[in-house]
């Protein structure tokens, strides 16, 4: 009793993580995730239409030189854990105390929020890790009139795509606002989704091969695991379609009309994602059941060749115990033939029972 | 262990066409599907009330020609692979590239956009190949003023019917504007998921003929696979409801109150369809639970075989065990009717376990 | 292989009558049923308050006589297989080609359509024939000015009570509109579906009392087609509440004030309906697990028995088996009271087993 | 086959009591109930602030003294079979003939009808008999300017509290209008379903006992015995939540600002209950699935045993079969040790086999 | 059968108390929770930005003196059985008696209701007790325009922290108005709730580990009762997330809209809280099913090693058999080498067999 109360409570322990905040004033910055060093970087990317300048900064006062201009800048924060350089940098760029909050709570859900002069979005990017396992990291972004802030714990290869559009001036993103960067950036994320998505339906479709070819006590938990994974997928992924639609309806006058028809295209991915997440549960589930018909026709074939050994010889083995017994006065077997005729009876008893077997398609 | 990693490794890859999209800016045209030779081929139907004119253009700029004429011109593309050729035309037509971008991804769910100048609407084609197999095509839909463009990979018997009724002027096709196609293009496709729907019910019925009459271990199997199939049309379709209700709530100037009564039609074959669906997943799982109530029972029925053999022959061998002992002083074995008194007992034991099966029903 | 491709396409074909319709103009009058003689008979009730006048048409053609009468006038039409005449009739009463579709459509979903001139409502009218079995007739009723135009396939008893009440003019039937006439022609129908629910609850009682008490193979099967039985009843009925709802929520000229306060009650029967076939499907879902518990309990008991006979009598066998041995050497096989002694062990484990097996609750 | 159709046609009969109504016009006057003698009952109480008066009418004609008196007054008729005196009462107070069809069909769902000079409620009361099963009576209410008209079948408990609360001028009642005294029996039915949602809590308590510490064939019958309970009442209990919602949103001039306030509270106690009842059949769902958990439990274990003795046994007597053989020929039996050697080989494998399960985790 | 009524009568009269309510007027002042000794004690937390004041009450009506001045003050209640010091205090602060019959029905569904001079919210606490189980209390509160009522049954530490920020002037809570108190209360309440949803998500982990490595039947029990503890904590909690959406979307002049950017946090939360249970019943589900997985995959581990010895063994034992027998004429016997070859027989069968296992996979 007294074991199971401690490793329940050294279990809740590990969990509590997400409670340090329990307690504390709303808007209190405190961090959540589980890189916990205080290391952080800060790296600038400026541009428009024909200037394009990238700096990584030694200190967060940096960043103010770059707030004023009408240049397009993209701060990317890396390292979430330092909550004081957070706070100093909220405090530079007006940011309100209940978004910092947010930003560095790892286990914030998905949402968007529009104050007067920004709108501030969080979600989560999910990637595959080298052992081509989903990973899910914490992002958060503030758009305000000419600059994007994006959060992020460590550097990931998900942005990288936007990098290299605004370097190489693809695309319209050099040409155009803050708004624009936003919604590529959301759109990134959104975009690795579907990475995740086929990853899931690749495994679904090995799982599938497995289950119908050679299935084994590891097919059942591989699938569940699977499904589990899938269920944590979906908690953070569902909620970015509404908070795309949210921003195509918002009327915040930072984002423009030419932003949103963009937007829209996103908010068709996310719609996509979810059906697909949807779609991903339910073949799981069919997965599962075909796992247990199958075992229930093997557990059937099983008792099928039990029944019929043990319905033929154990009436045969009977007859033979009979003359077995060591009566004095059996006259069976005195007679010269008794033991042919009685073979002769065992046989046909065999026979009668394969006949019968047959009759049920047994075989 | 990295062997399984490789089968994971690989299978993703399988999927990963679908990525080649991911990083990209939006807007670029990048073909998702599996016909990457790039050919592709453009047939151009021009009509009126009173003109008919059938051609098979060799270059993309012979589109033009047509283009600003008032007769309603259908122009059908085939092949999405060669990408710069879509772009070309996109370009002659002033499409967005967010949608040249759908046209070409085989993969884009059923949906409806429009533009200041044009409506675009992109769903799939559910078609029987040869095998009585459910297959699916990519199809995209744009109705600008006096054109439809028609985007599809390979040519389908899905539009004959409107290619016949625009050339032996059956109907209203002739008399109306290019709204009318529009519409007719779509009902042709929706009218063809009926052909499908159908054959999953024809399914059903055999499945349910095979369940009742001669279930194997093989008809779980084709239960659960129709269930999939139905799951992976369901996706298709479930949509389009939406996509067909979207164009009657629109106001777009481009189409007509009068197109709009034939919508409702389509509208109502579409929720039609959705109904069937969901009575069909309904119905399989019924299915599913007839097979395996049906394979229970048989265990069952084999278990009480087994049972009823065993419990009546194990003790009388018992008996005739007690009496192949060798011991010296047994006084049984000397009696002259010895023998004839244990068959009695046995044959009296018997009779008690048949009356004993009888009276618990188990046979 | 060919022959279960075989079984397929006739099973498909079997089911393409719905698909007659494929490919044709939208507007195209398509019988679906299957009664293909083309007979038809046309049968007029013209009424006011003060007048009752009975006839049966020769041709159609002399529908139009009724036709710009003031008073309330009720076509009645039974055989759709005949298109031509069917056209013949919609073009006298200014009929859209569409609606026309729909009349003969056997297959076609409960709706309702409002036109600039008319009403067109379409619903199936479900009826016990003589068997007792749940049969399903497709109707189609037309409300115009001072007409009322219903269309069926043969002549039923649904609406003898209407034809009553207003030959022998009980109620306020005589002294209404057409609109009334158009009500109580759908609540006749609504009023029907109550006998098959029912019937329906009726089959419910039986199987739970045959669940309970006597329960074979066979009830499962039939639960099961009770279950398919219910889903495509509720395929028919649920779209009718909707139907009602909309003609209610209609602001048609057709349709007055006073008759909604009927169509009503007409909502509140659909709504009840549609709860009731909600509650037997759960109903039934919770027979089957009845009967699945049922079996289950059973298979435990038959294991119980097979688990006791053999674990007492398998030990108890082979130590007869032991001394029946012919070793040379035994000295208990020489030993006086051996055989009873073994005997005695014997009796001891029996003792021992059925001790153990009723503190485990076995008997 | 003519057996089960007589069995159907008797079953289907006795549920026709709901069918005598079909057919007929609306409006018709059809009791539904099974209490078909015809006798009635009116009580009146006519009250104000410093008022009470109890009275028994023996005629309807005197319940039209008090219809016009600026008194609240309070009618309430017992018995509904009585079809003439029900309409001969409705015409005194102008009753529309739809809602005297509802009053006394004692199958209608719960609902609220307004009409111009009074509203109309039907509902259910729900109760425990003396052998503390639940019941459900009929019950309608109509509320006029000063007067509040109840109908049901017999006089219940129900209503007692609004009745000494009158009486003995507890609370605000003797101080308010009609309105009041209308929420008030609306109020007292709703806080009697409490009684019957803590009855099925309390023999879900009861059951979850049976199924954890003696489960027994009987347990799983009466689990679904309140299943089918929970949802007969789910069934007339759910609608009641829209009906107060609705006469609290509704505008009509009869219910008072301040009356709504208190319906406001009623409203929450039916949101209580209807979730009450959805936690019940997730409760009893859970309960089923421990149930058969349990049981698959102990067929586990059953199994275990019969595998544990026979495999252990079954080949120790093949041993002791072969050395039962009587071949002339066999050295070990002429060994002098022969006979322990073997007993010593069959205590190894006993060892051997027990270890085998031990490490199986058998035991 | 009386018994088990008297058992009934019992278990539903534990659960009466909820009803001591019925029949009772609305707003008669009832407690319902189980601390019934009447004891009471009200403390008043009274400041503004530059004052704070901490006083325990004797009298209720010392609460009166703090009412009108325009600092802000929570008065703290806690135990609310003794019914007629909460009525006193609801006089002097105006409640409504409806009011203040939900503050003491400690069953009462979380809600909020508007009045016109105040707000009343009522909601659960949850929390882990000592021996980390989760733990429920009645809380209800009311904001005025210058006071927040906070009533508890018990003390607990849930507001510990709101304390600590008013006294030690943290955030900015001292210098808001009661709004913010009133929101900061709810916050405090619902950040608990994660404390619990942790205590769940740890529950579950373990559950799992404990299904994977060493599941027992207690363990299906364990995860059955951690389900039921997951129902009725989302009884309490579901229904938060109304309440807090509710004041958010209210138009109450006592709710300021600087205190809705807060509460918009306290709704983010109750959103997060609520996909987390819902996830948490998945995951739960989830292990029901591994567990039943991994029984029937242990079911038909046995199963097939009692089939492999039946089957090997059984017919060897046949062979035994007939040589065994004593008829006098058996050549057999009588050969030299006979006992050699039956033997050799034997073993050969025994090798076929088990490559007929081993070609079945059967180890």
């Amino acid at each position: 009793m007294t074991k199971k109360k401690l490793n329940l409570k050294s279990a809740i322990q590990k969990q509590f993580r997400s409670q340090r905040q329990i307690g504390k004033a709303p808007g209190t910055i405190t961090y959540m995730g589980n890189r916990e060093d205080g290391t952080y970087a800060i790296t600038v990317i400026d541009y428009s239409d024909n200037l394009f300048d990238f700096q990584t900064l030694t200190r967060v006062e940096d960043a103010l030189a770059f707030k004023e201009q009408v240049n397009v800048t993209w701060f990317n924060v890396y390292g979430l854990s330092n909550e004081k350089e957070i706070d100093k940098l909220g405090n530079y760029f007006n940011i309100n105390p209940l978004v910092l909050e947010d930003i560095v709570n790892t286990n914030q859900r998905p949402k968007i929020d529009e104050y007067d002069d920004y709108v501030f979005a969080t979600l989560k990017m999910l990637y595959l890790n080298k052992d081509y396992e989903i990973s899910t990291e914490h992002c958060a972004i503030i758009l305000s009139e000419h600059n994007v802030l994006l959060f992020q714990e460590i550097e990931l290869d998900v942005f990288e795509g936007v990098r290299d559009r605004i370097k190489n001036k693809f695309g319209r993103i050099r040409t155009r606002q803050a708004d624009y960067l936003f919604f590529a950036l959301i759109d990134a994320i959104i975009d690795q989704y579907f990475v995740v998505t086929e990853n899931i339906a690749a495994k679904i479709d090995l799982l599938e091969e497995e289950v119908y070819n050679h299935p084994s006590q590891e097919t059942a938990e591989k699938i569940q695991r699977l499904k589990k994974e899938v269920l944590s997928v979906r908690k953070w992924v569902v909620p970015v379609k509404d908070l795309v639609n949210r921003i195509i309806e918002s009327e915040h006058p930072l984002v423009t009309k030419e932003t949103k028809l963009f937007l829209r295209d996103a908010l068709d991915h996310s719609i996509q994602i979810n059906e697909n997440i949807q779609l991903y549960r339910e073949l799981i589930t069919n997965l599962m059941e075909v796992y247990m018909t199958n075992m229930s026709n093997k557990m059937n074939e099983v008792m099928k060749v039990l029944t019929i050994i043990a319905t033929i010889f154990i009436p045969l083995t009977f007859i033979a115990g009979i003359y077995g017994m060591n009566f004095k006065n059996m006259p069976e077997l005195e007679s010269e033939y008794g033991y042919f005729y009685v073979l002769g009876i065992m046989f046909l008893i065999l026979i009668v029972m394969i006949i019968y077997f047959k009759r049920k398609r047994w075989f």
